[in-house]
């Protein structure tokens, strides 16, 4: 049976998503425990490849298991086996076609940036630290432009190989709010404010959204302006986009599928 | 000149606020980098004693420093020489006879308890895991019961030889929310819910807020109940309270000034 697997994971020291042969990826360490469990070597694949340092509040992963299991039992299995950095959030059965990767229809992200004259110990990880001012509403503006169906080819990591940069963003918001008490906003003496660009799409190119979040950056701190974006987008060219913002502000907040 | 500090500190780690043989504190730490700044010796005294690995959103220290100096220099240069836990967010010069620790009209301390059934990576040091369920409405008639001027014996660690335990909380609330993104709140799919205690008082004995969060948490799982609350707090029994909960869920949040 094939199973789908819900996941969030601080990514800070992590090498990303994807195994590889330097540094201890989520996949690994998720097919490892998964494979312990099973008795046999277990494959996960996930939903977005998420970069080293970034994190998850809902990774998909799916994978073939060797019969019915009891998804509970399964679930305190694997985290019981995982370290505390990376938690299964739920497991159901899924049907036997899917593919938390192919079968994906749209994935949402965060990227955080904190604007503060000072730095928040409690988002270090969690946060791009930026020195005020940011023009919040030229970056709101800005990232409207980004909506719908273009191509993103100035907004994926040099040498990227894949058949085409068209990809639709149905939305790409700015929002911003306090910081206060993390988790619940209770006001505290905290001198810095929160800007979240939340990013939903059908795909993603390499970076992407880091390069999104630098660009709008690049807006808000008046080196460029939304206008300046349009032509970029429209020059398909990297090296006029902003710099890749930093992987410690980015979560992948939720994938969704079509048939829920 | 007199200063009055407001600091942010991430405890996870450290000794607690006051300076000992052993371990780390928050207070050697600032008053090392004073010292440093300023080529003498300058102590700092701290509003709240805050105990090992409990964190603050707004604790407040006050020094004595050999002349005038500028605040916004003199606040960049400890920063430049604390780690990146601790920040200083504020220095102001304050009235001549001012102490952090005994000027202080009030404080307020949040206590987070995270009620689920998995643990969360992003709060994992930030609030004491518990599963549920957890009767909040309980705790809340419990926590008014201790609003008011009382008696605390039954609230302070065993072995305190302070000369009174009666102290006066002007405020004991409980209240209940969703955890989804760390400090906005975007839904995600955690299944936890994040309780908070939020004290405020004109003082507080040894371990005091922790001990009132074991109880009211006694209240929440049928442990106890608000009626036994009020009968233990009345009994002066240290041995009839609930446990002292985790210090890894308490933050002071800010520390208030009659003169502000």
């Amino acid at each position: 049976v094939i199973v789908k697997i819900v996941l969030t994971y601080d990514g800070t020291g992590y090498a990303g998503w994807q195994r590889q042969r330097n540094g201890v990826s989520i996949q690994q360490l998720v097919e490892d425990a998964l494979s312990a469990i099973e008795g046999e070597p277990t494959p996960v694949v996930g939903a977005g490849r998420t970069d080293a340092g970034v994190h998850a509040l809902g990774q998909v992963a799916s994978a073939e298991l060797s019969g019915r299991r009891d998804t509970q039992t399964l679930e305190r299995a694997l985290n019981a086996r995982l370290p505390e950095a990376v938690r299964v959030l739920q497991i159901q059965e899924a049907p036997p076609e899917f593919n938390a990767r192919f079968a994906a229809s749209s994935k949402t992200y965060r990227y955080r940036i904190l604007v503060s004259p000072v730095a928040d110990p409690f988002s270090a990880r969690y946060a791009w630290l930026l020195h005020p001012p940011l023009d919040v509403l030229a970056m709101a503006e800005a990232a409207a432009m980004l909506e719908g169906r273009h191509d993103f080819a100035a907004f994926q990591s040099t040498g990227s190989t894949v058949r085409s940069s068209v990809r639709e963003l149905s939305s790409v918001v700015v929002s911003e709010g306090p910081v206060g008490d993390p988790w619940t906003g209770v006001a505290s003496a905290f001198p810095g404010r929160l800007v979240a660009v939340d990013v939903t799409g059908d795909g993603f190119l390499r970076h992407m959204v880091r390069a999104i979040a630098g660009t709008l950056v690049e807006v808000g701190v008046g080196r460029s302006t939304p206008d300046g974006v349009r032509v970029m987008m429209a020059s398909r060219d990297r090296g006029r986009a902003g710099r890749t913002a930093p992987p410690h502000g980015l979560f992948l907040v939720r994938v969704d599928y079509k048939s829920e």
